[in-house]
């Protein structure tokens, strides 16, 4: 199944680039990532447009890459402009990604640079707001993209893979809202008067009964936000604690994914003991997810005879973000080859 | 090539299945094996019918498996009798395949479960007889399934990979007689007044010339049972030593292979120490022929122009094995679809 | 892509090749390499012709090979003799492949035996010639041939790749010429008055400045030769060092090769010292060489949308290298039935 190309994924976390080349693998193409002088991010095509050798192993002359094999030298647009140590300039060009920078993230396009709209970010300014602190990080995925997409938007597992953590009866019980507006899928699970799981007991130290409700944005095809509040029954919101969880689903290989986090909140944000705490609670309830979707993974590559598959009210989110994104890969499939995939390929060799 | 679905394969010893959920991989289906409170055992196919998630993950409640992903309860015959806090109980079925246990051996068909036949099952009387003792277990191997069947059907290889063992120049020297009935393969070799090899020497006490039989019987697809009879040269039979090696050959997946065993001798039962012997010369034994396998199969795999192979005498049994398989291969894949593969999904999807 | 199979390949150093059976994989069949009892070697194709075991992994009775698992006969011919026990000679063949020793080196001509052309092969003179010295070896390769022999004929990565050795700004900076004649493609590069690199300052002991040739000659498929020669600037050539480097590209699978080297030079022949320096310097400079071209490997792989490579005047050898290849290879799939890859096989199972 080919990936979602016209769309935002998070490449990196702001800290993470800089002025040493580096690759990373999104949406099936090696990109190189770096830092110009003036501090602007720049994603290329990481296959050197003379032999394919890695740009991210070349070496950076000021805002120049010169490949270490060859000496081909490329600027922060991807453009050839020059060989080291020869005097013909070949025309050369390798892609350019359009990427944002935006309250410590990178986001990338990696299909048609003229289709990127950045309007269709979503505004996370909790992860730079003064009145929240968060932890963020990376964990790498062998499973197919769709996988952790579904896992993400049917919160119900939690009930069953992660009961000594965030989970337990009251989340697969309780039944979701859902809405869809264009390429962005909502849900809402509010439980009422239930028991606070261990996490939510420790981390916050409130006595249940408690309210928890779960407000879930997945902006295909790669970003889902995840609101959370917990207050005591009976209390009205303002006293109750929030926690925003991000994460950034980018699709690396057809089977392989960058299973990005950002873990938010916005109540004693100075107690590092606490943040010591929630990182290492969210460390473990992805690992169960990430052994739970690499199992999943092998049993759907494996299945040579699939039948349809069972569904039901809670899985209603995850349905309807598949066929978001399956509607997107449609018209990306369909799409004239002026702008579809074949041009992308006579684009690249061209001077775009 | 695909492997013949209809017929008996050995899934498990009986002693493996309990009530704690297990996985094994037959016939390139993944299968979760178990035992309901009353002991009788089952077998499932290991995809949840919702989101493929291996059942033998889930927790067993009483007779039913609740999926540890999303709560999907399936009970023992496959059916999906609810899903654990959901109000709603979907229509879903998972493959629930024909089991047999006998003697010891729990035996599995992955076909179509309206041709199980147990009367196709060979009696194997001797693993539970008074008068017999046998040790068994199981070996993986990483080559396809014809390659082991093929192994056993031609046991003049004993004299070249065996010689420290099992084999000598006798096995190959002397013929076969042959003979084919329904999906049974018979062969019959008959070494008068030889040296017995170091395996029978050293296990029976006997001093040579000695007499050994070999009555071989392959019960397609995946059942060996050879009979092997010892005794002094002149002597008339039941002064012998009798033995019954049998080999559960079932294929894992396209070149994988579970290679079950279990000896069997009539005489000095409660021998432990010759019990010992013989095991740790059956696993040497197998670990020849493991070894050679797994090279023939990379020879075969990579084989990308091959040739007609050459055959002699001793390849009779092997070449009616393998002419029998193919027939039955063959009938699957030309069976109509109502009966044959594209059903298999159908039915699975449906409510059988 | 397929690789040439008329063209002669380095099999094995002469050393090497013994009485012991040995497997070797080239041009993306395994080959059994050994001796016969008067020293000549042998080449065959190491699938048995009963069951495609190694015959590599059977035992040399004399001059022939008994199959150890079920006791075929080949002689060094590829003929069945016989076979071990039995009273039977079945007729089978297996590819015996034409073999040149000389100089120390062995040579294979895996295509079809009726064109190995011996006039085609190079006159390495001076790996036995008692003015020259030289080391030799075997690296292996993961990565496709065509990459390896690119590598080779486009010295200009000598600049980027191994500065510390024998890279400076003189070998990218000065142009080629080249040659094409029949398979063989030249290129000669005379840089005048340069520095002179690490490896050879320290080697030769040559004060700056220095003139450097390099006169490259690639045999297609599979073997390249580097003249090499350095002098004090304004010094006729006789004065100066000479260094002999070959290669033996020999590709084993679709993306493995085979990277033998040779590097003999003409001065300061008993000086082991040197010998030991020049040896760990080449073993260095190949690998940067095989890191680089195994990243490079991955990058063609993985490339789903590939677009035309650019290129400029230091590429001349080596895209008139790749022509030539594309040419015999083209040639080989367009032979007619009786010459070609189909007929192989059907020659194969003959009696050529």
């Amino acid at each position: 199944m080919p990936h979602v190309q016209n769309g935002w994924y998070l490449a990196a976390w702001s800290k993470e680039i800089s002025s040493t080349l580096m690759q990373r693998w999104i949406a099936d193409q090696p990109i190189c990532l770096y830092r110009l002088a003036d501090g602007i991010p720049v994603a290329l095509e990481d296959r050197c447009p003379h032999r394919k050798y890695p740009l991210s192993l070349g070496r950076l002359d000021g805002d120049i890459i010169e490949c270490s094999y060859h000496g081909y030298r490329i600027d922060g647009g991807g453009t050839c402009v020059g060989v080291a140590e020869q005097t013909d300039t070949p025309k050369a060009q390798v892609r350019a990604f359009p990427l944002v920078e935006r309250h410590g993230v990178v986001w990338i396009w990696p299909g048609d640079p003229d289709r990127a709209d950045e309007g269709l970010l979503p505004d996370t300014w909790w992860l730079t707001d003064p009145g929240w602190t968060h932890f963020h990080g990376l964990v790498p995925l062998r499973a197919r993209h769709r996988l952790l997409v579904e896992n993400l938007l049917d919160l119900s597992h939690e009930t069953f893979l992660h009961p000594s953590s965030i989970g337990n009866a009251a989340v697969a019980a309780t039944p979701m809202t859902t809405a869809v507006q264009d390429q962005k899928v909502f849900f809402s699970r509010r439980m009422v008067g239930i028991e606070a799981p261990p996490f939510y007991a420790e981390s916050c130290g409130m006595a249940s009964p408690v309210d928890r409700w779960q407000d879930g944005e997945f902006h295909a095809p790669g970003i889902f936000i995840l609101h959370i509040r917990i207050a005591p029954t009976g209390t009205s919101e303002p006293d109750g604690f929030h926690m925003k969880i991000m994460y950034g689903m980018t699709p690396a290989t057809a089977a392989t994914t960058h299973d990005f986090y950002a873990v938010a909140r916005d109540y004693r944000a100075a107690d590092t003991a606490l943040t010591e705490f929630q990182h290492s609670q969210q460390l473990a309830v992805m690992k169960e997810d990430v052994d739970a979707l690499e199992t999943q993974e092998l049993m759907y590559a494996t299945d040579n005879v699939p039948r349809p598959e069972s569904s039901i009210g809670s899985d209603l989110a995850a349905l309807r973000a598949r066929r978001v994104l399956d509607q997107m890969i449609d018209r990306e499939a369909q799409a004239t080859p002026a702008a579809g995939r074949a041009s992308r390929a006579s684009v690249a060799a061209g001077t775009h």
